[in-house]
């Protein structure tokens, strides 16, 4: 791993430097080589199949694991989209010049090296690799042992494509050691390393906070909550409500839990239940809320703080805004949070007491995404507080630092 | 430690939404009350210098833990000073509609809780307290055990000015425990506490980078480079090799290794062999410098990469720009590195490709420093690549968060 390490260091001064035409080249050329060796990646993933098979692999795991032609389009595409974004690296920004003479500035500069550890998914691979590319970074990335063929065949495709641009392969080393070790190495490489993004289900994300010394980006998990205020437009209220749970239940960005203001339960309650029954979403309430619909089933403590990732609800009825907001920053996990009202003040309040990476007025909170923020792509959400909240795209995959022009300016 | 981050947690959701003028308040009613019972502080840090003095503290420790009415007036001044700085929170940028018709932007919030850990300067307290409350976040400070009564005493005048701007006093919580595990529980409380800011020397950094789990914002250190270039002024070479060396020894922006191009060494390092010299600098050089001075004194390899915070200087002789670059990026600490030179090509590369917190052209190392890049004030100097790199001051201590505003917008 110490290898990999060196590897890294040395090949991401090299990208750091190198023009946007180069990275971009090498997205198009790893996307081009993607599509001409499709059935050997193809074939891998059948293989990694057969083993998930044998292995007895939960169902959804296989899902995720298998790659189709129309996948592999989707991941073309990716690196194409990826290529044809701005390059964040060399912005200058808060430029003056200080009283000593001195100009100074900011430059947006790559971060150095990413460790990128992922589950199942082999998608991952090129999409996370095209980002930390663009933005500049050397990457190393670690995928799970289930999906070890299909993560080594798109390896191949990436290092052809790098050489192609007549970049280092090792700008991008995808570690295929089934060796459970290689993490635990990985994570503790503090003079290799700047950072490790997880991707991956909470009991990941919960060991690397335990043991890894290099810092993390990280999603722990999304608990998203949605408001209605006594000031909500109700026919809004019912569009935002169902759409935030029911669009899709399996995304981080989906609502787990519905808050609504006693003043406009009675009203609004009964139709909300109707319409997530008839979807079969079980619904799970506070005495209040089973005092207005029977058929609410009684939540348990532990209800408040889940992310179901599944066709469950919590529905909390409070005395107001001030409840409502103590309730949700106690139990949110910081993700997502959308209030439904017409009344300024209590969006302001909302918007600025609300500790959460997306707080949204009058919306879904299923928009908490980097596509829909344009940000093109996103290599994760993250739920952390420093350097990054929220949908992260290049952006988050670059750092600045200062840049001060003299003109032999010495400190008196 | 429990009950005090659960204190932090609460006070931090009131400190976050207190207007600037309440913050700025307390601030200067910590100011009054700091002036006003400076004899009980200065007794306490009377308490303090005889406990260490009994104890044979080290004389640097015993200079940093004194406290006088001149330090007294600097932490006075320090808090009108931060109290004038423009409040970072609050502020929206990237504003912008999506073709969904959601407007989004970023609002710039405060990180939460933040914990200090540092050694024997007491003025720290002061200072990491004011900026962190101006900053809207609530702080556990943890100084020295050494400056204990010291710690309380300032503890109480900010207690005293926190409750005459009517916010809780739990806003700023000084552990006065003596208990060494108060620490290690504080920097795995990661539920309480969102960041870290460690003050204080290598080792204590070190061993919090093993054993924390809570981010760590950290300034490990600083092993500053100055390269004279090919293309350099010799007359402004002079100048800022001389003053990164020897305006302060012992700051973490002085110049430790000073990297000269082959092709001027001749001219330059006996006039700066000379003056360093006099200055009573030891000089640890390279055989090429060695063969141009005598005098030099032969580095070890050790030498390149220490941070000597002392009147020694390692040498180092190269080709060019290539070569330095390449040393300078090998044994830096990422802090800060300056070039001298009238060549804009190799200043510009310089710039592009030397990885540290600040780069600097033709002006001497001493420049990166959060008063001269006019930041009002520091928490500190980031070696970190992530969140916030170089000096650090309000916007450092805040992050961002998205916001959403719709009209009723759902995903389709």
């Amino acid at each position: 791993m110490e290898t990999v390490g060196v590897a890294a260091l040395e090949s991401s001064i090299v990208i750091a430097r190198a023009p946007t035409e180069t990275k971009n080249h090498a997205l198009t050329a790893i996307a081009a080589r993607l599509s001409d060796d499709r059935q050997i990646v193809l074939s891998a993933n059948l293989l990694d199949m057969e083993n998930g098979l044998t292995n007895g692999l939960d169902p959804s795991l296989l899902d995720r694991l298998a790659l189709n032609n129309e996948r592999i389009e989707a991941m073309i595409e990716g690196l194409h989209q990826v290529a044809a974004l701005p390059d964040p690296v060399g912005e200058m920004t808060d430029l003056g010049v200080r009283p000593s003479g001195i100009r100074l500035g900011k430059m947006r500069v790559p971060i150095g090296v990413i460790g990128i550890i992922y589950e199942s998914r082999p998608n991952v691979t090129i999409d996370a690799a095209s980002l930390c590319l663009k933005a500049g970074n050397a990457t190393i990335l670690r995928g799970g042992s289930e999906a070890i063929h299909s993560n080594q065949a798109i390896a191949a495709c990436i290092k052809k494509g790098l050489a192609d641009a007549d970049l280092p392969q090792t700008v991008v080393q995808v570690i295929s050691t089934p060796d459970r070790d290689a993490v635990a190495e990985l994570i503790t490489m503090t003079d290799y390393l700047d950072v490790i993004i997880p991707r991956g289900g909470k009991g990941l994300i919960k060991k690397l906070i335990t043991d890894a010394r290099v810092p993390i980006i990280k999603h722990l998990d999304g608990n998203c909550h949605v408001y209605i205020d006594d000031h909500a437009d109700l026919k809004k209220a019912v569009d935002i409500a169902i759409n935030s749970k029911t669009h899709r239940y399996g995304v981080c960005n989906a609502m787990e839990s519905l808050v609504i203001a006693k003043s406009v339960a009675d009203e609004i309650l009964p139709k909300l239940a109707a319409m997530y029954t008839e979807k079969q979403v079980e619904l799970r309430g506070c005495e209040k809320s089973r005092a207005i619909v029977a058929t609410i089933n009684e939540a348990i403590e532990e209800d408040w703080g889940e992310e179901f990732l599944a066709p469950i609800l919590a529905i909390k009825i409070v005395d107001g805004l001030d409840e409502a907001i103590k309730h949700i920053n106690h139990y949110s996990s910081k993700h997502t949070e959308s209030i439904v009202t017409e009344d300024d003040q209590n969006s302001r309040r909302f918007l600025a007491e609300i500790d959460s990476s997306s707080v949204i007025i009058n919306a879904s909170t299923r928009f908490a995404d980097g596509f829909e923020y344009g940000l093109g792509a996103e290599i994760g959400i993250s739920t952390d507080k420093i350097h990054a909240r929220g949908p992260v795209g290049l952006e988050g995959l670059t750092c600045q630092k200062w840049v001060v022009f003299g003109d032999g300016q010495i400190r008196q």
